[in-house]
């Protein structure tokens, strides 16, 4: 339902993380590895509502860590959560889950913090067609996760990186010389399936960009007022051409902005905006 | 002033995240390459007031890109920012200017994110001995860095990860028996230099932590009114224990805590609360 | 002109390529450091007829192994030589032109070879607007640079991989139940940029494809008769729909393909039927 | 019976295989994997004559991105054969077969189309005792593999890099002033296991090498009847040492070549100017 | 009883040992692949008395290499061997046994070497309070294990790193202007639960050390008439003060050295000047 | 002179190498670093009489950490030095130095103390032909450099891992059957430019090996008597076949092994049964 890659493409991050808590070892559990009954249990508690995203990831984690671990989402992805549910269950070799416990915490945590604040703002708009979209705006060494969060909060991803689409901004256009020439340079390099976004914030620019064959209009920054025309002027000339609204979203505005019947509303808001969903891990 | 390991610590990091959103490639960049000026200036603009930290890593990440571009900072680590002032001036090769931006500008925002808050916290009792500790809920893959923010923002680091401090919780001493079995068992195997901290929830486990030796002890979640006892108890037993409150620590309890004397109160919350500072990127 | 990303993208695949030449060290050249003049000059000579693509990746592995190796290209990137030609002139230390000389022949030589038999191909067609395009199929490990070559050949890059475009073909439909169907669901988990296409065999498939709203539409190994009232259809429902023709193509059938006009034309056949160009250095 | 290296020296090269072409996931595959069924089963089909080589590898592959698939050669590494016929069959969760199929087919692909024409080659001189050699002119990354491909072909394989054996060329010689020079500075750092190979241009050089004692001397770019007297002369010298014809091998010089009596034919043609075997994969 | 990290921790050294080792595959034992019976068994003898450590990581050995072979220590870390003992008993394919012997052997003969020469010193100290401790001399890559050796040895760790505690030398001092500024200055930067240990060479600096809140004194090449008044000094002031000697330990004079009461005696002997403990693996 | 291998094949461990002392920071000397003058310098001295090998490594070491870093060596590599000698002058930022020093000591002082004892072998048989040999008895992670060390020392390598030679041992003639037969076989799958070697124990083996057409024959552990009329034999035989003796040779014997004429005798003792040579930095 939400997109995660194999964790052939994962693996490796998470493999960096484990080490970067563990360092030479975990000093405390290690040192106590003989007390520790063979088998312990653990659950995953919500310290406050929220939605839940990354308890697959977390699971992987363990796993990496260790195969026996066996962990058990009692939450679908994407669930609201109440303050004291549980939402997943733990068995395992005590020291395994003493070890991972904080990384995979920590994913989870910052994930479903992502989820839930995403989720405020897709509400708003959940009844039109128009869909929120998510940015380039995300942690260093998270982006995947991350937009994986902005999904299962109801988003739509945008571009993965700087290599899945083109996104021609006001420092490519000038540098081009104008919106045509830009597109025309770039088509002669890019593998013929990407689109073309064109960032605009006049009506002028938008019909220039309209006319030289963008894939999609960004109308960045423009009001209420400006995006009624730009978005009738782009329907009416190619329905198969996308809008796109983007800067200075809040809670606010964002369904007036919906409104005006643009298709996507990008911000970075969920992700640079939200604190952490609380969690906490306690042994049975 | 503030702790940055030599880059050989965290090159390749910084590598692992510029190849995260470049890709195989900056199609729209790269795709312009010939229509560029061969030299590029910028300046990164703060959008709202705050805490600057990061900017020697920014620099970094356009060095590892390309070693042309010069990023010279205008503000030094930790000061404060007004919206609308300019925090660095950048120079170099067009087209190496955009494809670093995104990375640069996502990891500054952060970690001013994380020092502006850490900040609010730290001016609280900065007239006290007291001092802010973080904690181990840190972003995956940003440890450092994250501490790094921290102590630009006035706080002082916990632990960086499970091998160079131990930490003895409530499950180990489970698992070992008693406080004291738990310590003597750890000390058998960790490098002797390293210090023991004893999490306590009752004078008694205080006590305990006390009379095995402990290093630091963890008052966790206690009352103001327990706190004081417990510091009472261990100031008169030995002057060289240290003593850190923890557990739901807010900017309105934090200076109260404070106030008992404790040597340290350590919080997630400028990590885990923080939203991101507001930066942006312009050509000049 | 053609699309090479930053040496980030690429430099650990030419250390890899170095290392496994090098083993465990060069025995002969090493073993004779100290008889070599301290510098030598050399040159890069095609020995048949074709089009060079591929020297600034030569001049890169030079580069890694000592940054003192000067490498002056004397053709442009896409130029046809002649046997005999002298295409290249290095200048450095002796022991490093003779230990890079391997990895950087092998790598010219296959690209250039691939870059001969692409324009073979394009030539054909180079007075229409359809445009020869590549597929995945290419030699793991080097798809960013077969797919250079290509470019430098005249061809214009298909996706670079399964992540920057949506293909969907028999199986996925089969497995969705419809093509509206798997287009939906799709929809639902891609970043909103990226372009679906669809593999169609029949106008039938055709019709589908175009009425759940593909981008692109793949007329797969259907005869000339029947892919142009597929084309006819296309057009005559939307513009911004792309064409793309695959199968079997050959040098003798490509031109007729070609005038059914069709956007593209996909073949594998550049870079699984080229060979390589010879080329070879040698000491001046 | 051919030489394949155990899986952690040929995985990682795999491993970032598997990375090349999936990137960010597959697109396509993953949106839809609620649809597919639990199991897929599928073949790999020839569509041209060949010899087939690389299905250890290719089972490997899949294995890599998921232990569940079953990969079942139905012939053996060398065979021969047939368009049509079935080579493999597999079976296991479709999203997985999807998505490693193109690496897999790929790889089988480039190193089948070696096997088959080295084949041609060694068909050639099947019945004397001369032996089809290999040389370092491989695609890069894939040295090991496309040696492998050699073998199954017929062939032996030469040195696998700089550091497996000892390789005199004219410039080595003129560096050090005479062939005997050489050996003796080369012999002074080399591990004594190693063979000493002086590539040679007249019978002058042959003796040279000889007296020197050079372990492999390569008769390169000689005309038979240049070939012929150094074979007589080295013959008569010491039958421990290897005679190499080397230098504008062709299918139809071959045999002549041979029927001098040297002991090995080297050439790179098999790899550089063979062209990939056509196999697809279809589904059940 | 003993520390070992995760195997997350070690398992990319081994890897690159038998990379090592291994190079492009085993050309003898590959090369008889075909002949070797499904399943060997061999023994592991020790051929002089010693002590022996590294059973567990030579069986992960030969796990990674392949999980099928099953290594079974018969003795236990630290226990004491005789020439002709078997410590071990392997069973699992002959090629891997073969293929995986050679690194296994060479790490677990390092280590019990080490271990070996360990005991030795902290035998002389057994039935007093002070304890042999390791330094930072080890051989680069082996830091974890070769500290683990000293531990079956029956030593305790120093420090693991120059991240996991502060050592003040006189460089330091020297540059900071003394002992305390030194130790202000650290303290700023440093996570709060490190300890700092200082190193002095006369009571003066003992008494600054002490004066300034260092956790650990390090008496460095003092002779026992000047250790002991140290000792009394520092006992004197503060008991949770750990005191170290250091400098020219020998077997000969390490009891009186500890006799003064210092609580570790640190020496880099143990890894520096032992030898290998020959073991060997015969098939049976 | 000797045989070091381009960095690019040994940067890699000494960026791990340093990445284990270093961990996430000197935490001793990055806190004091506004104290330290902008350059420091130092010598690095030698403790006890011995055979220098690795300052090129050590000064890699510190050119990895910072190129600014001056290393001057003031002797050769293999030169004999006195006890407080001074043998390499150093320049740099202070604080680099320091962070250095630990790594590049430790490597220094390991492979001196190799070419150290190597030296003492080399001595006794200076004036006869046969030459001493390492063995794959080598530190995991260091076989190149050590190595290294005994060529420094007066040695020469035998094969650097299983893939530069063959070594046909005692089960690899169980499992073929005969000498003969593991010979035929493994000529099959090897490099035809590698040589075999073949591990014997008594008269009747070396002929089988000599018939065979071995390119070296070990005669294994036995004794003078025996080695000399099998020397006769193979001489006798094929004047290019290598004769080496290996098992229990120590300083004692080697000489009287040596006088029957072997060309290389074979011991591991220079690597596993040197101690480090001691040697220390100090500021100026």
């Amino acid at each position: 339902m939400f997109f995660l890659p194999p964790w052939i493409v994962i693996d490796s991050s998470i493999h960096n993380w484990l080490l970067e808590d563990i360092g030479r070892g975990d000093r405390t559990t290690i040192g106590l590895k003989g007390s520790f009954p063979q088998k312990g249990e653990a659950q995953w508690v919500v310290k406050s509502s929220g939605i839940i995203a990354g308890l697959p990831i977390a699971a992987r984690v363990f796993y990496l860590l260790n195969p026996e671990v066996k962990f058990l989402p009692l939450v679908a992805e994407g669930e609201i959560c109440q303050a004291g549910q549980i939402i997943a269950q733990l068995e395992g070799p005590s020291d395994v889950l003493l070890m991972g416990e904080r990384v995979a915490l920590n994913l989870t945590m910052r994930l479903s913090g992502i989820a839930t604040l995403t989720r405020q703002y897709t509400e708003k708009i959940a009844d039109l067609k128009t869909q929120l979209a998510d940015t380039r705006k995300t942690t260093p060494g998270l982006r995947i996760l991350e937009k994986y969060a902005t999904q299962v909060g109801g988003a739509v991803n945008h571009r993965m990186g700087l290599d899945d689409a083109v996104m021609i901004k006001d420092n490519h256009i000038k540098a081009a010389g104008s919106i045509g020439e830009a597109i025309s340079q770039i088509k002669k390099t890019i593998p013929y399936p990407l689109t073309i976004e064109v960032e605009t914030t006049t009506i002028h620019e938008v019909q220039g960009a309209l006319s030289h064959g963008a894939d999609i209009i960004m109308l960045d920054n423009m009001s209420i007022d400006k995006i009624r025309p730009a978005v009738q002027l782009i329907r009416a000339t190619n329905n198969k051409v996308k809008i796109e609204a983007s800067g200075n979203i809040t809670l606010d505005n964002l369904r007036k902005v919906a409104q005006t019947g643009v298709d996507y509303i990008s911000t970075s808001a969920p992700i640079t905006r939200s604190t952490w969903l609380d969690l906490s891990m306690r042994f049975i």
